[in-house]
């Protein structure tokens, strides 16, 4: 009998250690929920977007061009694909479309041509690829995808890009292609729509993180001129070690501030969150010298931020725990 | 009597005051001559430069040039000029000579032609101007200045910005100027001679630091192909709160590492040394990844480094308190 009662004595703890273990793996379940598997962020470009100034006819067109670049990332990634991928096919969608500066859609310069400028980068090993001021390169970010890969290279500029992209067999457009009846219209009005140039960064559910920046430049820029998209550092970075960053603003302005790396180089050093980081460059920094834009990012973690000192900027997020939402205006982060 | 005590008492307390206030102001004094008023230091490329290599004509024929150059420099911070005046002094000295990867005789890209890179930036307001790939003029580092000085750009890129400096009053060559023989021999037998770059740094009496490079590229590389001296935060970074940078190296690995930048940012979030910051970056970061090159470097204080992971790397430097001396070999930091 006694045999008995510490045999079920002993069988009532293992029930009750098994009850524990399974009862902690569920928290630890519920905790890594909060830690998503994979995230994508995009954004169409910050400026002074107003809701005053869209049609609602206008509104749906960018609302639904963004949830497809942003499905068109996040399918990559649900299926177990890279975060370069993801990055790819998310801003290729919206170089595809005419409603932003970028491919298909890219502003003029001062000349009536176009200039267009891209960079990608690699968190998994801090490589990278770019290209600065191509003409006939239907989607400039392919183009910085392929300096990166198959290039000694990190960054290519002009006549020298379009051959190399036109070499490695990607898609060439003539002139007529990126011709949009609507931004030549914003070119001849000299306006102040300089913004539009579309970004993602991306976490894969192998732990790799990826941005790349894509984008036409400045309505009526001078001939050649670079700004902060195709840079490594300033408008794009990546590092599994901090962080992943696309910028969208006054380029000039994210090339002195070096603002991509500055964000990961301020989680790197100061330990501060990635928030904090964002929050500090774009609102306070960049504020203070009146440079007007935005960044999306992505650490490692999939915390997300999307910060920006304009009226708007065109956005969105999607991750693996079934969050997701595009925006427009500044009323919500 | 009493009057005349009390008068007595306070001149006396009004004579050791103002005599307190002196002895201090001296000792300040002697302080502040540790700190030298002014400095300069340069580079004229890192590589694989060894003494058996050089013949000692050869190895005159740099120091002497080296020594030009720092004195053109000098003589602006000695006479009260700026950073910036002393940077493109010594940096247009080194593009005027053939013994250097930058003006005259820069290297030739795989097609046989110049392009070459340069940029200047203001530590004082954190301006900048940068030219990518430009054939015709005939000093970069002035044409990265002028964009930085005379337009509302950072970076122009290609023809536009040969257009730029002309259009600007800058002096134009034909590709004949840029051509020596060395450098076509150089090319022809496509050795890995591949550094060259020039690079200086200062620091005015006004407290203002400033930073310039200037190069051909590497050598046969790719049309197009933009290195790490025109980007601001890879080859050039500048910024009085935390210190003025020039690199020299394997271009592609300087843009992937953000290398000037990087320096700064240590300094600035880590509250590290510039010392500690630079050989961090240039002894382990780069090293750990097989990247080879150096930079120079100087502090508000007037404290500078001159950190290469190379065999050996042309530089100089020489300040207001007297010190001054030209190196090549890896000898002596």
């Amino acid at each position: 009998m006694k045999k008995l009662l510490k045999t079920t004595i002993l069988l009532g703890i293992l029930v009750i250690a098994i009850g524990l273990i399974f009862l902690t793996s569920c928290t630890n379940k519920d905790i890594k929920n909060n830690n998503p598997q994979w995230a994508i962020v995009i954004h169409g470009g910050a400026g002074t977007i107003l809701k005053k100034n869209l049609t609602s006819e206008t509104e749906k067109l960018y609302n639904q061009k963004l949830n497809e670049a942003l499905e068109a990332g996040a399918t990559v990634l649900e299926n177990g694909g890279t975060s370069l991928d993801a990055v790819t096919a998310a801003i290729t969608t919206m170089e595809d479309s005419p409603l932003f500066n970028a491919g298909k859609g890219a502003v003029f310069t001062a000349e009536g041509k176009n200039e267009m400028d891209a960079s990608i980068m690699d968190g998994s090993n801090i490589n990278a690829g770019a290209v600065a001021g191509v003409q006939t390169i239907k989607n400039p970010i392919l183009a910085a995808r392929e300096v990166m890969e198959n290039s000694k290279h990190v960054m290519l500029q002009g006549e020298g890009a379009d051959i190399f992209a036109k070499e490695h067999g990607l898609e060439i457009e003539d002139s007529s292609y990126f011709f949009t009846q609507r931004r030549w219209e914003s070119f001849k009005k000299v306006n102040k729509n300089k913004f539009g140039t579309v970004g993602a960064v991306a976490l894969d559910i192998h732990g790799n993180l990826a941005a790349g920046t894509s984008t036409g430049g400045m309505t009526n820029k001078m001939k050649g001129r670079v700004g902060d998209s195709p840079i490594i550092g300033a408008g794009t970075y990546a590092d599994n070690e901090s962080c992943a960053v696309s910028a969208t603003g006054h380029g000039e302005y994210f090339i002195r501030n070096v603002v991509a790396y500055d964000i990961a180089a301020l989680m790197k050093y100061s330990g501060v969150s990635l928030k904090e980081a964002s929050n500090y460059v774009i609102m306070k920094k960049l504020k203070d010298q009146n440079a007007e834009g935005g960044i999306i990012a992505l650490d490692k973690a999939g915390n997300f931020v999307m910060t920006f000192n304009t009226k708007g900027m065109y956005r969105g997020y999607k991750n693996s725990n079934g969050l997701g939402e595009v925006l427009i205006y500044g009323d919500r982060k």
